[in-house]
């Protein structure tokens, strides 16, 4: 009996593998799928069953990808809106042996119409369950959103507080596995830690901790979450189902004749994405690539980018490249013309200047705020939820994903200013100014965090 | 904030790391102690505290090395007979931080003296433990073994029920994280699966079920452990602190020259441990060489061999050789010459007798049964519990741990048929007796499990 | 700059790389594409050129798949008779460009019609080659084979012969990588080194040396190689190029159910191959299985197996399971059903018989020489050159690949004993007889090896 | 039989590893012993034999440290002048067997007295050496440095000259295995190959073709190498021999009471090494840290840092943190307190000042040349050689490894403009200038590259 968490990074997604007897179960595989088989393998188990706690809308699912490598079934929740092609499904109640742990199936409607929680029984020495995987229902600390369905944000927050009390009938001993750890766009509120049981959320978790039903339905209803533009796209491709694994060297270096033109921006065949880390990025970059470093590519990539054109990445080597593509894939953009790692010296101050991003101190914004030109904005890029917990006097307020959609609005005549929590999403959206046309543009280095720091 | 599990097969051990906010604190570590310096990195952690739940009679401890490595204090429980020199007491209510977890101390006597169990806390999103370090004081379906001192096994019993009770009252939502999983010397009931917590325990543990304190000391006092005569050396060592990495190449090919003398019984300047699979040992081995397959290495080389002589390995390859070079230094035997991998093969009926090891159906076994020959013994090398569960008519009963101790007892007039379970433990059995100089020896293939098979 | 060997042990086969300023060029690859990705994108170098010295009949041509990832050019020599669909023709003194390395082909003709040599020169710093790739025209210590088309042996072996003088008047200080090393069915009396220059063979390769025409194609024609009935399905495959990479996780345990079917002899739906060592599968294996343990799958699977029945494998685990898969796919037997790692035990002695192989010793088969019973067969499964080099008298000789063609020829009533040099191929004959149905087959224990000890 | 390269990055040192039948031999280890044994122990060979070519003086050699794992016998060449305690004289003529490969000393004096080259023959199957292990003697298209006898360059360089005459006469045939590969500071004109023949030496290497003793003479006294003053280091530690073999994990991250001392400027412990790319460093770094990017760690280090103080790494990660200390290991920097990856934000103008490197561009250096100012200084911190083939009108010639020889000579009133190649030395120069306490310090980016693409 064997049981794993495989977390994916910049996602913050959680998946699960367990087995008995010869047996494994996978719970909301992404697309890395001979990672499952390796660990199934290892385990001397065959995955015999895949289930997905909901359609998934925020990465690329790999459950049919998977089932067409191991044949293994593939199970959904009860969807009637819209019928998951490649799954059986799984009713409230329904029961399934992998060896000697059985899973059943719970209804759990509120993040999703079609959500599910597993229950987890050792049959061998357990009455009752010893663990729940939650999908994208109870986190740890938080509870899941319910403000998918926009005209029944009431209903499903509802269901949701129902599908909760569902969950705490389980008993305080019963170990949660939710689908998503601290940094994930499902949820704002989780805990860094990954691992609770449902007594500790019970007692602990602040959401949860709200008994009164209509209260809960206010809370939950007030909430701003955002709504990513590529969830639709993900929703509609699991749908159908998609057998995309992840090719273990998907990306190559752009041969000499691709890197020239990728180098001139005029005959740029597509986005030029910079993953190095900001302070590279800052100094020295090709002009009019955007740039997110780390896990901001699969945070933001969805938001600022249109699927139907090549990718070609700016990095430090093959590895970096290739979790760049990684990161990619699993949001669905699959079109990577490859990558380079070497950039053209500025030679001119009007090369420097398009290559380079100044940054800017606490004091002289300081300065700035003070003296209040009249052609100058300070961008803030941060979230509904941080603006608020958080101002920032003299900032204007527009998140980062919303860039695109507003980008009619911004104005060459003007200075801006780019900020956020310590620089990182204020480089990317710095970046995206320039690549708008805007050539004014400098970012404030540490932004709320050196500006702490500047106060004190 | 992260946690881990490290499993140590063959002794079926588990330690555990984790960490927050720069900060790591390992558990229970073993010798390879680069494995957790890796983890810890890997988080943007590093390693500040050790902490072992009791002085550990069952493996070499990596504390000390861990800690010449990377400069983290060592904590023990309460040792009022034999202090940790390398350790600073932890006693009952002292709290350490690593991070913003809290870990607080609580002294359970039972299992050993100095036993401590340790509550986890996350002092950022929870008022109460999350989990619980238990040690061989708690295990999943089971308790630890209260036998250790002969004269107060009552005594001892009665702590281990109080020390229990204690843990029940961490409240039911609280994790469990004990030092053993299935397959450990350290107790005989542990289920197959490695989570749980004190909810699932107290409702479904059968010796935590024993309400009555009275009949739990009778129930722990009529149990029958062995007790291993490596346990006295590994106690030895880790009271006063060892510091042996496992080095990762320590075992090379023995050179021509080291051959020669290995493969010559008379020249052999140690004991030479065959390691491959049983069957390949059965049809041809080296002439007086020990057979321990995979995780029988970890289990029965502390009973079988003594510390002072130099080992030599037979196996398939370097990976397999430094595999059991491993297991052998987590027991404190570390003069390793080498390892063969190819065997002269025999060139007469009377080499080869030597070198093969006959194996006996079911049928046959019941046919000598049937028979009753006078020189005849079908040696049953099982444990206790499995002969008690389980009885064989016909066996004459020695556990396998005790061949070395009853060595002189054996004859070489006598006709020996070994079983155990499934074989294995008969062929480590088997290749024992032939190194006593017993030559008519042969296997019972399947054991009981073929027995099963032919009765149906 | 850079030049990498990839060997692929099993055919003995050297594929080499190379590369400069961002170009990399791949020399006669393996199915592995990924591997060649790595190393270039190690080297930030991009594959454009993929050279092929001769449509290969020995392994499926992994040109296309890498040619597909990578959108590399493919390169063949002259071929009258099949052109290759997914190649371009690099006729005799046509140059390319890899960085500042230039390559030349030399039409080569003798192993194959299309056999081209390569001759690599350093521009930048070397007039003249440096290198030249052989392909199957010249290897360390022997020359290719001049055999495959049976109605022009001598001018083939005429066309080598001059093949060989063109490659001669390079020069001594030219290094030479050749396509297979010791080991391959492509050549007999290649030297186990692996590096060797022009000069190194002009003086000492005994049939290089051999200075007249005439003399040299007696030797060649007279020379008797195998053909493996598997190369023209090779062939065939090569012609019209295959993409089927090795994916890296295509062996998967068989499930309960399939276990089942498999374990029994009459519902078998295919081939069970147990690739453990030799000493294993004597002792006990499933019956009806065939032993092809390490790189006999490589070497005889070929000749033994039929490419329409789905295979399954006996094996210790999932990493030997994934390389016995390489190797059958390698061949282009890619219908893999899974693998089991655990044999029933045999509990009567009927089935202990169909499960063992018995092994002999010297002195044995020295007393059934002397005593030459009726019914007894010593059937020798070596070469012709072994045969040739070091008779065994009282052995029938019939060469391990012709088993099958000769199957309907073996008797029943007939006591077999099978030797080879070590008793490894004797161990493959016996399990294929018994396959037959034979049942009286045991094994030379050491045959050649154990004969000259027992002589000594 | 097989022949390994083992390549050290960053001083592009060439080790060898070869063996036949269970036997080893080892040229030149490096200090990461445990990748030699894991070849042996893959090839089923022991490591009997260890050779050095000379006393190293560019790195610790591991040939104890391997010896020590391996009781192999470590041998060098004939040393009058100091004996290597740890090491037999392998005398001129001598010679070695290896399995079938035989090894014979030639003593090749020039490069140093006691340097040795080493003939290698496959005893199996050919007359005469197919291989020369060169040492410091011949590389690919250049020959060994002869001037570390400041009074005798002219003997020495006679010597080479006759010890290269002998390579020349073991013919053209012979593959040549150097001890350094392209961008060693043990010669100037390697090609960046890495295989070569004597053949084609003979033919195309510049210094070899030299025919004449006196013109190589003159040659080679005319050469000017720099002699590093950690050379004198490394030839006591490899004169008397040191183990100290690489640890795996030897670098881990600083607590937050270390990195509160070394991040402030008066209470640093040591030196604080950046080694992230250059790009990141000049945007935004530690106050007097010192930048060492990639391979700059390896070629600068010694030249620059003296050997008596702790060093704290800062880095992206625990990977790159431990290639650094392995670097530094490899030339005897083996105090390392740890790493850290995260730098405080500047927050005042003045803050930023000193965290960040300004760099200029090629039309600002060619303004700054045109307008002559008076207290500006264009440091070109190339080699001599790269001086004298590319002059810069206009900079002032400082070699980057001597500017702590002459720190006393920097102005706090000047402005130091540091350029070079492409940038990178010059951000080396850039940032000891700082921790020199020079402010008015920038950098040109792209430096000659630049200059180049500006004229052009």
């Amino acid at each position: 009996m064997f049981l794993e968490t495989i977390k994916t990074d910049g996602i913050a997604h959680l998946s699960y593998i367990f087995g008995s007897q010869g047996e494994a179960c996978v719970i909301d595989p992404q697309l890395d799928t001979d990672h499952y088989i390796a660990i199934a393998n290892a385990n001397n188990c065959k995955i015999t069953t895949i289930i997905e706690t909901h359609r998934n809308e925020d990465f690329i699912s790999g459950a049919l990808a998977l089932s067409n490598k191991t044949s293994a079934n593939i199970f959904h929740g009860p969807n009637a809106d819209a019928a998951i092609a490649y799954a059986q499904e799984l009713g409230d109640g329904s029961k399934l042996m992998v060896g000697k742990l059985q899973i059943e199936a719970l209804h759990t409607p509120g993040h999703t119409k079609d959500s599910i929680c597993l229950a987890l029984t050792d049959t061998a020495t357990t009455d009752g369950a010893i663990g729940v995987f939650t999908g994208d229902t109870l986190f740890v600390n938080d509870v899941g959103r319910a403000d998918f369905y926009p005209d029944e944000k009431e209903t499903m927050a509802g269901k949701l507080y129902d599908s909760l009390q569902r969950l705490l009938q389980l008993g305080d001993e019963v170990i949660v596995y939710p689908a998503h750890g601290a940094g994930s766009v499902c949820g704002g509120g989780m805990a860094e830690r990954e691992f609770t049981t449902i007594g500790v959320e019970r007692k602990n978790n602040p959401v949860l901790k709200i008994g009164d039903k209509d209260s809960f339905i206010c809370t939950k209803v007030a909430e701003k979450h955002y709504i990513a533009p590529y969830f639709e796209q993900m929703e509609e491709a699991n749908s159908k189902g998609v057998d995309t694994p992840l090719p273990p060297s998907v990306c190559m270096p752009l041969t000499n004749k691709q890197k020239q033109a990728w180098l001139t921006p005029n005959d740029r065949p597509g986005y030029l994405l910079d993953i190095r880390p900001v302070a590279a990025f800052q100094q020295h970059h090709v002009p009019g690539s955007l740039n997110f470093p780390g896990a901001l590519l699969s945070a933001y990539a969805g938001w600022l980018l249109e699927y139907d054109q090549p990718i070609a990445l700016v990095c430090t080597g093959p590895e970096q490249a290739f979790e760049g593509a990684q990161q990619l894939w699993r949001m669905g953009y699959q079109n990577i013309a490859g990558y380079l790692t070497d950039i053209p010296f500025p030679v001119t101050q009007t090369d420097k200047a398009s290559s380079h991003l100044p940054t800017v101190t606490a004091d002289t914004v300081k300065e700035r705020l003070d003296n209040a030109p009249g052609e100058w904005v300070l961008l803030d890029v941060r979230k509904n939820t941080e603006v608020e917990t958080m101002p920032f006097a003299g900032g204007t307020h527009m998140y980062l994903g919303h860039l695109k959609q507003h980008a009619a609005d911004f104005n060459k005549n003007i200075h801006y200013t780019c900020m956020c929590g310590s620089g990182m999403r204020a480089t990317v959206a710095a970046s995206y100014l320039r690549y708008l046309g805007i050539d004014n543009v400098d970012i404030f280095d540490g932004s709320m965090q050196a500006w702490q720091q500047y106060q004190s």
